[in-house]
């Protein structure tokens, strides 16, 4: 193994400091309190799990995954998200009528397979929810607090909950472009936040004038809460119509809990287009390019586990969470306790007492130090057990 | 996909789900909080590393570990241990002479394949804790007494420290058998616990009687303190001496920390043999057949890093430690908030009330329920915010 090799991480791979480390547990403690006061319960799913049942389910691309072959042959992916886990787990061991509606939360490491692109992080930790089996708009509203809730305790200032609706924008372009492959490469374009790649697929589709402008009229319907009544002049169908009732309904939901200050209608947003049912949302804060999460409706996931079942859930990325509160690297200050063997009793019961008072105290043997200088710097305090000159 | 196959795991994966999640979160708190008043500071590294880097440092088999192949073809496992890890980052960013002796902390997912062996995890979670960069039995002695403090903080009654010296075992197998293949065969037998083998095998060698005599007694060396005269009669050579003087520097140091009440000598301990070089350590607690967390010294490892650095540590096994303390299958208990939507806000600022009261308070839709009756159930106290019939 060759020198400078021996250090090196995988592609995307990432260590966490002390100093990162104890600012992400700071703040998971609070996300975790908040969610589990709110009726959440968290669980834990394998990091491996087959190719065939949740690989398959996740909304994530083939290349995207780490796969690799178990002793049979069967494919092995490292988890790409932890819906489809969970969803595995509600379909399978959590059956009992009893328990449903399901409130399940999550904290956990999440694997998306880079190729070459610099700085993308290939693992990565999610803290998240899933509301299973309640299909009222009132759910999606809880989502929308909850997530609101959690944004405040974390302290982050200013953020944007921005919120659209998959079912309306699917329909408007059946209504506009007739075939589902046009409405998918229309879709990608929004996906992609290609706006004005966007605008010239719609003029290069030669529509009528009127048919054109509804389309790129989608684009303006983005702002206020009172951009829905742009948004109704847009469609026709009776699923267009029931998906600005739901954004309206979800309104009424927003105000009673008195989150609409932080909420935006967005309808463009279409995050995973083959994933997401119904209203869907993404959160926006500090400088930060990227979402720090993202969430929605995904009312047919459950078709995979062979079940019916309306869900749905939001995941925070904790390391973008961490970039928009601004992460400062302190660390928990520490004593050091600095003996020699003739006083060990001493050092140590001194440690026990500093301890119990709640100080985090290093006991150190003075002949275990190569520079005792440079390493009593780190210590906010130190003290002295030392009998003979040093 | 078959309707049976849609659920299942890869061998040897399991899902935690949330009465088992509370119960770990708990014991997790109490070893880390107990973990940081020492001054240990806990960090991660990634789940999947270069085979060539940490897999090939690890102290676990080949056959064991978890391969995949990366884009550019290189060989990448999945984390068999944290120490190999954390010496990676240890002996590059954190070479800082200020910075030592280092005294790290984990607490994360490793991972071992399974060959059929039901029963046996093939992912579980390890806490434990590193001392790097400090040679002294003080450091040997003080992952056994902070061992003790943390069963103590998690109330595991009783638990057993058995404590070695690989050093011991060498030396006194080279002595007698001389070849290093002879010794690994014994040290073999050892690592299974299989004391009839091990008779059986040393009975082969045709020893002289006396030597022979050397080698069974050393299966009494296992009990109370005062067995270290047994062991000081087996050994000539300095190093097998040094061994000796070592285990009688440790005891003096545990006495100061008043622990000797917890820890036994068994110079039958071997362990990883290739892997660790001095004092080392097994706790057993409870009916857990297996020890529920093992450490010791093992000073070679950073030449692997191309370093040299003396390290000690120690890994608990967390779901033995959960078999050991009993784990009872308790969740904390929720109320319910139950609206109509005519009520909702009423609803809402009440559940909110109560949050900030400590509840943990689920607010539930009417219209999103499918079993009332069922669902109410599950929850300590429910409170009615509805107008209409139900």
């Amino acid at each position: 193994m060759s020198k400078l090799f021996t250090f090196e991480k995988p592609l995307g791979m990432r260590d966490t400091l002390p100093a990162l480390y104890e600012a992400k547990q700071t703040i998971k403690k609070l996300l975790a309190s908040e969610i589990n006061s709110w009726g959440y319960q968290f669980m834990d799913t394998p990091t491996l799990e087959y190719y065939d049942t949740v690989g398959s389910a996740s909304a994530i691309l083939d290349h995207q995954l780490f796969k690799l072959l178990d002793q049979q042959g069967k494919t092995l992916v490292l988890r790409p998200d932890m819906t489809a886990p969970i969803a595995r787990v509600a379909a399978s061991q959590m059956e009992d009528t009893a328990q449903q509606p399901l409130r399940l939360a999550y904290s956990g490491n999440v694997f998306r397979a880079q190729q070459n692109e610099a700085g993308k992080p290939a693992e990565f930790e999610q803290v998240g929810v899933e509301c299973i089996g309640d299909g009222t708009i009132s759910a999606d509203a809880e989502m929308i607090a909850l997530l609101v809730s959690l944004l405040k305790k974390v302290n982050i200032q200013p953020f944007t909950i921005a919120v659209g609706h998959i079912g309306f924008v699917q329909q408007l372009f059946l209504e506009v472009v007739k075939t589902e492959e046009n409405a998918e490469k229309l879709g990608r374009f929004l996906y992609e936040k290609n706006y004005v790649g966007y605008r010239e697929y719609v003029k290069s589709l030669q529509l009528d004038s009127k048919e054109e402008q509804r389309l790129l009229t989608l684009l303006q319907v983005r702002g206020d809460y009172s951009k829905i009544e742009l948004a109704q002049t847009l469609v026709e169908s009776e699923e267009g119509v029931q998906a600005i009732e739901e954004l309206q309904q979800l309104w009424t939901m927003l105000e009673a809990y008195g989150v609409t200050e932080f909420v935006k209608l967005d309808l463009n947003i279409v995050s995973h287009m083959s994933y997401y049912t119904g209203i869907l949302f993404e959160v926006y804060a500090g400088n930060v390019g990227a979402p720090i999460g993202n969430g929605g409706r995904y009312n047919q996931l459950f078709e995979k586990f062979n079940k019916q079942k309306p869900a749905t859930g939001f995941g925070l990325y904790l390391d973008r969470l961490l970039d928009a509160k601004g992460y400062k690297g302190e660390i928990a200050p520490r004593s050091l306790v600095l003996f020699s063997k003739d006083r060990k009793l001493e050092a140590i019961q001194y440690a026990q007492m500093k301890r119990n008072d709640g100080e985090r105290v290093v006991v150190q043997d003075i002949d275990g130090l190569q520079h005792i200088e440079a390493c009593i710097q780190q210590y906010e305090t130190v003290y002295y057990f030392i009998d003979r000159e040093v």
